[in-house]
């Protein structure tokens, strides 16, 4: 039994089927920063690579963003690359150009095939949302439509509703991740999950943030969450946990299931 | 944050008020085989054993099982003793004595102090029930109330009213195992935990079994179940996980959850 939809680059799923998949971000500041950080991360081999651009100084300056993507790319083996932009709004750092300026820096990055899935936030609207479309259609880039709140967790229902706007929006990837303030809000994010696998048909990359939220970070996969983003060298959200300690829950956990799968 | 209600023996909690406690079960048919599973199961240090004395052929001989149960006190250290006969309804081993024998051999091991701790079912009716508790109040055993459901899950409201009923009926610890058939349950099984713990006093001992059902034996404790059964030698349950692999990642989320504890 499957857990848990595949990521596909090219027609061939993501390390091989794996499941959940094991997605490292880079956080880095400068070029330098980023090359350390991919050395560390690589030798960890992740599944996946999450640029995050804005903990980027660069972020500015197109030329610097296209060779740091570059970089990335070469560096990542087959690694697939998730090129994002967090908002400040949904927990990322604060930066100093507009929306159609970042949309740029993703045409830029797409253009150059170095990104194989973008994210794109549902709360940017329509237009926004329909410009990172067609950027992705065009481009051959897969689109990740994402919802985050970093200060607490809507109910199941509303959660299962972002989900499903973002399939409705055309994106072939629905990712929630939410803050717990309570336990029940971990089994609140676990339900919808469990739920959109029914009802969808996009791969889900769910999660609940801070040290509560990090029990989905390791078993949101048998609920149907196909990433699970890890530690390699230095979290980009809270509550995530190192890919090493991730791997051996992991492990546990197939054994676990073995008789069901 | 402590996330469990310690169990206590003599007023000082079991395990150094570790969380979860593991226990491990001993199931052997006769005197050789349950001295081998003792010799086995030692060695990984549990931190309390249940003797499931269903499964011995020497049931029905009061002195069979107090001599065993004498040797089981003698080589079990420090670990706390649960007494169990689990009744064929509710997933247990079929036996050839009345209920009467079997609360009669409770009683010789009991008044031999072989026991710590005696699991009766709550199903076994409000008489009967009270009669367990005299006993275990006379010779300062503590009562766990149990209720096992192997088929399938009860409704979160239906778990929620077993724990509550077995405290109401005298329990010092309510136990409820369940089967799941469908992830959904295993959260259900969590939710009524998490809800005991907030209502209830007393500790509580929750799992879902088989396959999905291991999750709740690594995580239920995070939700409020103060003891997990792990494999010491064999297992006496379905999903039951060995006690290595339980420690394991038991490890990682002490560590993940550290933040929030």
């Amino acid at each position: 039994m499957q857990m848990t939809r595949p990521l596909k680059v090219k027609g061939e799923p993501v390390g091989a089927g794996k499941e959940p998949l094991v997605c490292a971000p880079l956080v880095g500041r400068d070029e330098a920063a980023i090359g350390a950080e991919l050395a560390a991360i690589m030798a960890k081999a992740p599944d996946l690579l999450e640029w995050r651009v804005d903990f980027f100084a660069g972020i500015a300056e197109p030329a610097r963003v296209l060779s740091m993507a570059r970089e990335i790319r070469a560096r990542a083996a087959a690694a697939p690359i998730i090129f994002t932009c967090r908002s400040a709004c949904e927990g990322g750092q604060a930066i100093a150009i507009s929306e159609e300026q970042v949309l740029d820096a993703y045409a830029t990055v797409c253009r150059a095939g170095c990104a194989d899935f973008i994210d794109w936030e549902l709360s940017s609207g329509a237009t926004r949302f329909a410009q990172a479309l067609t950027l992705a259609r065009e481009t051959g880039t897969q689109l990740i439509g994402s919802f985050h709140d970093f200060n607490a967790t809507p109910a199941a229902a509303q959660i299962l509703a972002k989900l499903e706007a973002m399939q409705a929006a055309g994106a072939d990837v629905a990712k929630v991740a939410v803050m717990p303030r309570e336990l029940k809000d971990v089994l609140a994010l676990l339900e919808a999950t469990l739920e959109a696998r029914q009802r969808l048909t996009v791969p889900l990359i769910t999660m609940a943030m801070g040290p509560f939220g990090s029990l989905s970070r390791m078993f949101g996969w048998v609920f149907g969450s196909t990433v699970s983003f890890a530690v390699g060298q230095k979290a980009s959200a809270p509550g995530q946990v190192p890919i090493e300690d991730l791997r051996i829950v992991l492990d546990v956990l197939q054994r676990a299931l073995a008789p069901q799968r």
